[in-house]
């Protein structure tokens, strides 16, 4: 059996092997992933983001093993900063690898965010493309922080959670504010702490002055070390999801995803080209030039657009 | 006087004119950027990251008036992911404007991390350079998140400060792993909670298990609301730059900023030519195809490829 039919047997070898190509070498990857693109579409992709300590992996873990009860299966997508693209587990990951790995319907992979923004949605996109394959139900992708790459790479899911916390302060407002137009549901974690019900007021006043979306996002209150509101919390996410295929925003969330998958490949194929055309020494020369203030960065670029086009484009000269 | 001059004389109008351009108008805008860039490189850049809710805020406000009694002149970027790039000043900066605006020496920006990752880079390095030509002695830059973007813009920095606090759980080890490496200086903020002197071993472990670095990074502890520690870390911030200046590594930082600005410029210019020849309607009809399952993404995006070779490159067809 080749590669591609091994995937969609749900071979979890062959599907780490192929996303090991996706980061080592996309050119040989994406022959399969054309393959196997015609068996996608049919996973629920749940993005869940919020900021550190919020317990975003707790969340992501419970209510893994809550529907891995009603018998779905799970793909985990951890997007980690702290880990290269070919790197190994981090602590979080171990532990969490120790606890779920022996459910041989839940495949979990990280990937870092080092390197380019293009290739960490590109990967996260064709990882998510290889557990759908699988045959996967449900795929979350999960965030370690709630950067901008993070927001951008999350925004490829059907639906999405902010896990927040009561007591972090005022930069928590900063970043509600931020992220606020991408959630769906807002999981109040933690939510046997002090300082819960302000929060809540706060999430409910900030969502009541945000009058232009089409739909207030849900509040959910959790406790995930407990286990406690994560059947709740699943079943709004089942029920919002009704509610969103209904309404066709699913459908439009995924023609913006795959709209700018299509942009971000076709980008990616050019910055190979661009590189060459400059070539490291020339660059090398042009950086030593700005630096003794016989140039500036402004007119170097100018004058290297100018010259790819006389040397590449017709009727560039 | 034109506005260069003006800038250049410390006009905090001309100034914020000018910034304005950059988001709305960068063609127009760096026109006058290159008549600035020889005024530049005087200003040392710090940059300050660090996870929410540590206090990065605090210590940068703390910094500002500690060296503005010695008479240094403040520039302050906030990178901030709750506000567009033309949108008003959040919370926060209205609080910390109340504060510090009253002194004129003391200019601060916010920047958003909506829109694309190369625009906030390119925006960042041009506010920064907007600051320097004012005359600047120093420059911060400040994150809210420490997502992969923002550690992106950040590495502009001469120097940079990472502000940790106790008490964060296991999020933080996380976080601490994947910046750990950009980091000169650690701040440990809040030392006056439980669990300083543990998180203190933890950092000193991971700086022992990270010995392939030249320097071991500092440690310094703060407690940045009662104004602790504020004197010292200013101490090590002016010792590590003569150590940087002394040893090439500031010139080595300014060079890989400036190849990164060049990039960057250059492939912003080929962004919009891409954007016109795909046009939106022939991508409209490609991502329908794709949803349809008639065609994917990666088969799309290579004959969007070919055509524009064919098309535009000499030899292409």
């Amino acid at each position: 059996m080749n590669l591609s039919d091994r995937v969609r047997k749900g071979d979890i070898r062959a599907a780490a092997k192929l996303i090991t190509m996706v980061e080592n070498d996309f050119q040989h990857a994406q022959e399969i992933l054309k393959e196997l693109h015609q068996y996608c579409g049919k996973a629920i992709v749940v993005g869940i983001t919020g900021p550190p300590g919020s317990g975003k992996s707790t969340i992501t873990d419970r209510l893994t093993k809550h529907i891995r009860k009603m018998g779905k299966k799970v793909g985990i997508v951890a997007i980690d900063p702290s880990s290269p693209f070919t790197g190994g587990a981090i602590l979080g990951d171990r532990i969490r690898m120790q606890d779920l790995s022996t459910d041989k319907e839940v495949f979990i992979r990280s990937i870092g965010t080092r390197g380019h923004l293009g290739g960490l949605s590109r990967s996260t996109q064709a990882i998510v493309k290889i557990m759908d394959a699988m045959g996967k139900d449900i795929i979350f992708i999960e965030t370690v922080g709630v950067g901008q790459s993070e927001i951008e790479v999350i925004k490829v899911s059907d639906i999405i959670l902010l896990v927040v916390m009561p007591g972090m302060g005022d930069d928590i407002q900063v970043i509600k504010a931020g992220i606020m137009e991408i959630g769906d549901i807002f999981v109040v974690n933690k939510s046997d702490r002090d300082g819960t019900d302000r929060l809540i007021s706060e999430i409910e006043m900030m969502i009541s002055l945000n009058g232009h979306k089409k739909r207030n996002p849900s509040i959910i209150k959790t406790v995930g070390t407990e286990n406690l509101g994560i059947d709740r919390l699943w079943k709004e996410i089942e029920r919002l999801v009704v509610i969103l295929q209904e309404n066709g925003e699913i459908y439009q969330r995924r023609r913006n995803r795959i709209k700018k998958e299509i942009y971000d490949l076709f980008l990616e194929n050019w910055q190979e080209l661009f590189l060459q055309f400059i070539g490291e020494d020339r660059l090398e020369n042009e950086v030593e030039r700005v630096l003794k203030q016989n140039s500036d960065p402004y007119f170097t670029a100018q004058e290297l657009t100018k010259d790819f086009k006389v040397k590449f484009l017709k009727g560039g000269n």
